[in-house]
């Protein structure tokens, strides 16, 4: 069995030595101290190291079973969600006029990384709950959010995204399902979604759902959509429960990972629906789930290869298996660990290198975000909106790939489904497809991001970078080891960046056919630059003599690392992105 | 659910125009004429297609059952079986003085490409029935020969290898089974190993199990360590089945994919056992049989990214969504098909040129094989001794990728298990473990492979390189597209052998932490000059007008894409290992 230890140490040093949380000046902060994050981190990963983690392997084995119309998810999960309830962990950075502890962003996304390394199938009926709260807090009336709110914050009711139909995905334009208005203001919604995580199940007395429907007079295409809410049993005046109403799960999908977790198709026949924001203007609110969900699922990427590569650490310290070839290091015993072997240590570097990265890159973008939405900062709101296909893309390709080579560590004891490592790449293979699929968000970035407002935050991301550059040029410590290859990379990128204004101007095949090598480039180089903050801050405890000096020395070894072996992917994308269009749209599409 | 459709046309294009078979000189060629590798081929196909193919899906649903001992295989299985005996496909390659057709091991390894790509988990019981075959081939006594070997050229017998024990995998050495001779010249032999695929099963009437143990006097170490022959029921004098031998099925593992073939523990309580080869020397036997494994596991490797790909292309055909960003396609329609956006064209497009690269590749491989086998050929030998590991290890991790990218086409529709893209994914994840996981294939090819016989081996290679470019620099269709990538892709390769000699002298750490690189760069410089081959003769066609000229254009084209968009990663792999041992082997054991 898969063990998890809370990684509240790193998150402690990211939150004060490398963020500086208290000196943030953003509301809310001021209660970031570090004895009460810490308390909260501690509190959080004993929830996810004694409760979820215990339930993860045995949720992925058991699935979640429909019968007669219910869902019931596995064995434990019911309790777990009752402990996760009283501990008001669901309403952490939820608004404390509905019952929240409006938190920062921040804090409930290094809370959320504990969770969802612990067990992502159970995690997400709560994730998802936080992302229709988030629509219907940006969106709603005052009557739908004192209607829903509180108990979607206590987390007495869960809550759903309804987008996808069978013949449409990404496309939302080819929608089919219906919204048609009636005498009372609410509207009656058919037609079939499918992909609903979390679509029904046993844990909450009601699920709210938001579906994306097209109501009459919209037009074509996605501008004839809105967005409604759909609870499954209508709710009173006086806010208890009423009928039923119109929509039942018509199935549950057989899939690779997330077995705990319920994928539903689900059916709506003259559903009940209240509109959610303005007519024909659902995309707008729909975003808003969208952007946030698309963060959580970047953090969902990592934190699968942070908990993946906490236990190949351990296996590779315990087996045995041949000698290190400089000279056997337990020469009493009859073989040493593989940990010694240069092979198994480059696999495990680039594991922990790119989880720490990634995890600094995400807690920067969650203090974008608290910028963005608590100071109304504008370039936070630009650099955030930028950076959102890359946490997504960028950490979710990558933290697959590292899943899987913790796997790989273990051998065939891998491959088999008793150590549960299987199941940390099975699980994490979905953080690249859902929430828009990667190339989706390639083409997001390149598409969309890059000249979003004549192209100023991207410009912003570089000033940041030469910025930083230039403000530590001076150490000796980061020079060689951290600012060279930052600034080579840096440099790659923005010749890509080029590359696509002058070439893609001719024909936009030539930047869209370089743009998941855009995204992946753009991720280098911002865990690049995460790991040049991380080794400042790490250089400046060590010379400050603060003590822990095993974990600043560790932080820096790590930094370098990612430095010399992982950013030199930068080229190579490179290569590939001004190769241009032409070999990639060469074939017809018979001729594949 | 998934279509197979056999590449015989691809596979015509390199036996004929590219291998040039028929002109070879090898003992056995002279049969190869197109026709009838057209026939052997077509027919092979049929049965991929329609009979083992269609039992995919279901087989991975089902899996294998153990009843009572027994172990069930799917529905299905038996029947088809049945078929593959009766065809005489078992025995295509193997001698015809045991019943075989005496064919060209390349034949045998095109034919072996349709039957994996078509049900990889069946194919497995076959697979593994011919590496015994051609360790008792190899190794047995001529009485062994005539036992075993009919009844396993006709399939009614089939064979395992039994390497792997819970605690030792690739550490041969910490072997724990014992073997103790008997008066009678047998052995009795006891211990348990894991991981034995095709363990057990209902589809042949006897299993002939090659058991690696430890007999007396053999010292320590691999040294100690002899092969034996147990089957599951003895044989009589007259060959008829005897009683039931000391070793039962334990347990079989879930496991993360190939769930129609069983991986079984199995237990042998003083089950008796004859001495295969010599003894203590067991390990030379087992090779025989761990080679030829090695490159049918890199084969499977870029099967299943073959087929992944097949369906990958008919999805991305149909399924519409969105529009060119060049213009709409089917303005008619709803939506483009996704076979329009330059995204999904490079991933198609990197799908492609691998698959096809590496059929070239292993295609090429066999008949070194052939060479080394037929003609006695010293070099050949040493050749496919240093591909090896590259045909193993590179192919099943770029089959793998190539796999996961094919079910990232599909979507969400890619994450469920109705359209089978996952299983692909599922199965081809365990080319990378079993046979020697990949690490340890990186590591034979530089700690071992690189060096031997002097480094004769891989000079060899590079002349081949060079020769082949030097031979056609004239050409103006090859220079600039092929040639000269090649040209820069080889000469990263020797820098990085070169810095092997160097700085690995000081510390065998600085080439071992690059062994993975290492390995990565020599499969994409020995599919470069696959590309090259293929271009050259596609070229020739295309100047000679012999017709199918959008099959010729198509290969040229592919070939530029695979030059332009994968050979770049070879500077990135020279980055990598060029950095050295320093960052991935600063942490102590703890510090991770």
């Amino acid at each position: 069995m898969p063990t998890y230890t809370a990684p509240t140490r790193d998150m402690q040093f990211l939150l004060h030595d490398v963020l500086n949380v208290t000196a943030a000046d953003i509301p809310g902060y001021e209660e970031l101290e570090a004895d009460f994050t810490s308390a909260v981190l501690e509190e959080a990963g004993k929830l996810a190291s004694e409760v979820l983690a215990p339930l993860n392997v045995s949720g992925d084995r058991e699935g979640c079973r429909l019968e007669n119309g219910v869902v019931r998810t596995p064995k434990g999960f019911k309790d777990a969600y009752e402990q996760m309830k009283a501990g008001g962990w669901m309403g952490l950075d939820c608004d404390p006029e509905f019952g929240g502890q409006g938190m920062p962003y921040l804090l409930a996304t290094a809370v959320g990384e504990m969770f969802v390394s612990a067990n992502m199938a159970f995690n997400m009926y709560q994730g998802l709950t936080h992302g229709a709260y988030s629509a219907i807090h940006a969106h709603g009336s005052d009557q739908q959010k004192t209607t829903y709110l509180p108990k979607m914050v206590e987390g007495s009711w869960t809550g759903t995204m309804n987008l996808t139909e069978p013949h449409c995905g990404t496309d939302l334009g080819l929608m089919r399902t219906k919204a048609a208005p009636q005498d009372d203001g609410s509207y009656t919604i058919s037609g079939q979604k499918i992909f609903i995580s979390a679509g029904e199940h046993d844990l909450a007395d009601n699920i709210i759902h938001l579906v994306l429907a097209k109501a009459p007079g919209g037009g074509e295409g996605t501008k004839g959509i809105s967005l409604f809410i759909v609870p499954k049993y209508l709710v009173n005046e006086d806010g208890s429960l009423g009928q039923r109403n119109g929509v039942t799960v018509g199935n549950i999908e057989e899939k690779m990972g997330i077995h705990g977790n319920a994928t539903c198709v689900m059916n709506y026949d003259d559903a009940t629906g209240y509109l959610l924001g303005e007519l024909h203007n659902g995309m707008r609110a729909m975003f808003t789930m969208m952007n946030e969900a698309r963060i959580g699922v970047g953090l969902q990427g990592y934190a699968q290869a942070a908990v993946a590569y906490e236990n190949a650490v351990n296996y590779a310290r315990d087996r045995l298996q041949g000698r290190a070839v400089t000279g056997a290091e337990s020469p009493d015993g009859p073989a040493d660990p593989i940990i010694v072997h240069p092979d198994i240590r480059r696999s495990l570097m680039d594991q922990k290198s790119f989880v720490e990265g990634a995890r600094a890159f995400t807690l920067w973008s969650a203090n974008l975000i608290d910028r963005a939405h608590r100071n109304n900062d504008a370039e936070a709101e630009g650099l955030i909106s930028l950076m959102t296909p890359v946490v997504k893309g960028f950490q979710t390709d990558k933290g697959f790939e590292m899943a899987v080579q913790a796997q790989q560590v273990y051998g065939g004891h891998g491959y088999i489904e008793e150590h549960g490592m299987s199941q940390f790449a099975r699980d994490a293979r979905i953080t690249q497809i859902y929430e828009g699929a990667n190339g989706i968000q390639a083409l997001d970035l390149v598409g969309r991001k890059l000249s979003q407002d004549g192209g100023r935050h991207v410009m912003a991301f570089f000033e940041i970078v030469k910025g930083f550059i230039k403000q530590n040029e001076g150490s000796e410590a980061l020079k060689v080891d951290f600012l060279d290859p930052l600034k080579a990379a840096s440099k790659d990128l923005q010749s890509a960046g080029l590359y696509f204004m002058q070439q893609g101007m001719k024909n936009p095949n030539n930047a869209l056919a370089g743009s998941t090598d855009f995204m992946h480039m753009m991720g280098h180089v911002c865990l690049g630059l995460m790991w040049a903050r991380m080794a400042r801050a790490a250089q400046a405890a060590l010379d400050a003599g603060t003590g822990d000096e095993v974990f600043y020395r560790t932080k820096m070894a790590t930094g370098r690392y990612y430095m010399a072996r992982h950013l030199p992917a930068t080229a190579m994308h490179l290569a590939r992105i001004t190769s241009g269009a032409d070999t990639v749209m060469a074939l017809a599409a018979d001729e594949f």
